[in-house]
């Protein structure tokens, strides 16, 4: 009998549901959005309702599956089956495990959202399986996944690897966690953002960037900063600019650090603009990596945003 | 038979032996300058008469020890025998273990000396033997000893735990490594004295902190400072304040990132300064760290210029 395992990366804005072989190949996927407002129980049916509509494409039943893996936004119990903390969904001690497990009729397995997706870049991408790897994605936040000596770097209180909110510069814009500086104040897409917005409300020109689509500023998808850069824009291509400085500092930090083989780099900003962006993020690390951590690769992982899925699914299949 | 263990600190600037019962206590201590320029063979002799003397103290044998730790300035090859690469002491794959071993007749083992004077910390001062710890040393330069997991962190190519490394201003002075900004650069007592040199050079009036001693600002140490702060210097306030928020912003990224159980501080700023610095410290480092990791003790070792010896003479007994 054919297995067939399920991967869900569960995000604060969307929900992505995939159903995987045994070769951790995609057969199909489902998208929907999370509207954490609704509440827990609504999330779990959207959950469930998007394993479903990717079961039924992919021609299985989903209670058949060998097993669900579930990546979410926070820190998860230690035994995998409750969401700790996810500030962007609002959760505590969601006992997510058991009451998907009820709804589907197959095992579920939980992890931490940049973990699953640093899972599925370790399994699939890299033939050396490296022993010391951090994989970063840059999208609305920053958040990170860090394997040193061979295993998930967890912490004491299953807090680690908010490398977010590593301080880079005290002077440096209010983050929302409240401190001055934060990675993910100075390069996050909500960075990218606010950087446009302020430059536009300090009377600066409207620039082909916000042009191109709307007036407004008040969304700027990865995408769209994609079309600008492409055009020439030169708004755009400052706040890149400022990104890829900061990228490069946080990873000369983690290297220094943690002396990683590899550095992984995911998420919208990355899967959009990484021809860009992975040159100047190279340079301004390698300028500030010691000699004895600089035989380091930085790459961009080519999973895009099946990584989280893949790696939730690969999480599935080594547990059932 | 009565089990003895010798303890070596070695630095860039001085050597401490200890001679240390099962028990871990010290019996005897002997000081001697490094003298790093006089090469490699004049260093290890000094550290044999520096071992000879303090053994002499304790009126024992050091060919009839159970074995010597010495903690070095730098990246330790994983079998513990070389010193790779010790830029303090401009040592290249030094082969240390073997050269002690014949000119002392008891066998050596080598780690590096801030995860040995952890070592120290853990072991004699941690009754609850973290899994999850962060030493740092502030002294001359700034230098960590990282346990994640349980086991130290020491990256792919034995290079981690360089946090003195880690950028914490991008427009801060420029560091000894090139970089602008370092965690050293702007903490260690490399930057106090620069700091307080450039005041002087602008002009600034000499302050009791350095009418107290000679007028030159050719050296700080730590207790030089310790006396101005006592004597209510503004200057050295001043710098003694920017050094506290840089280790508390510094610890701050540490907990974020590795969510440690204890940040434990030693070294010779910390041992002579502690009840100047540590509240200043911890109001800067909780004030940035997320909730899910703010449960950390922050303390300063009670172990001074002690943690290093102990911590050698734990590795060589735990190795006998």
């Amino acid at each position: 009998m054919e297995e067939h395992y399920i991967g869900v990366d569960l995000g604060g804005t969307k929900i992505l549901a995939g159903v995987f072989d045994a070769e951790h190949q995609c057969l199909a996927t489902d998208k929907t959005k999370t509207k954490p407002e609704e509440g827990y129980d609504a999330v779990c049916s959207r959950i469930v309702r998007a394993i479903r509509a990717a079961a039924e494409s992919a021609g299985i039943d989903p209670a058949k599956a060998n097993g669900a893996g579930i990546g979410a936004p926070g820190s998860i119990s230690s035994d995998e089956s409750q969401v700790l903390f996810a500030p962007n969904l609002d959760w505590r001690d969601a006992p997510l495990k058991a009451d998907l497990e009820a709804q589907l009729g197959c095992p579920v397995w939980l992890g931490n959202d940049c973990n699953v997706a640093a899972t599925g870049i370790h399994r699939l991408e890299l033939e050396a399986k490296p022993n010391d790897m951090v994989s970063i994605f840059l999208g609305t936040g920053i958040g990170a996944g860090i394997i040193t000596n061979g295993v998930f770097l967890t912490g004491a209180t299953r807090a680690a690897g908010e490398v977010g909110h590593m301080v880079l510069d005290p002077d440096g814009p209010v983050c929302g966690c409240g401190t001055r500086g934060c990675f993910e104040a100075l390069a996050s897409r909500t960075a990218i953002f606010n950087k446009v917005k302020s430059a536009v409300d300090d009377g600066g020109e409207l620039t082909p960037m916000l042009e191109a689509g709307d007036h407004s500023v008040t969304r700027i998808r990865s995408g769209k900063l994609r079309r600008a850069i492409e055009a020439g824009d030169p708004l755009g291509k400052q706040v890149l600019d400022e990104t890829c400085f900061y990228t490069g500092l946080a990873i000369a930090n983690l290297c220094n650090l943690l002396n990683p083989e590899v550095v992984a780099l995911g998420g919208g900003l990355v899967e959009q603009l990484h021809p860009f962006m992975l040159p100047k993020i190279r340079d301004a690390a390698l300028e500030r990596i010691m000699p004895g951590a600089r035989r380091v690769r930085i790459m961009a992982t080519t999973l895009g945003d099946h990584a989280g899925i893949t790696g939730a699914a690969i999480l599935a299949h080594d547990h059932a």
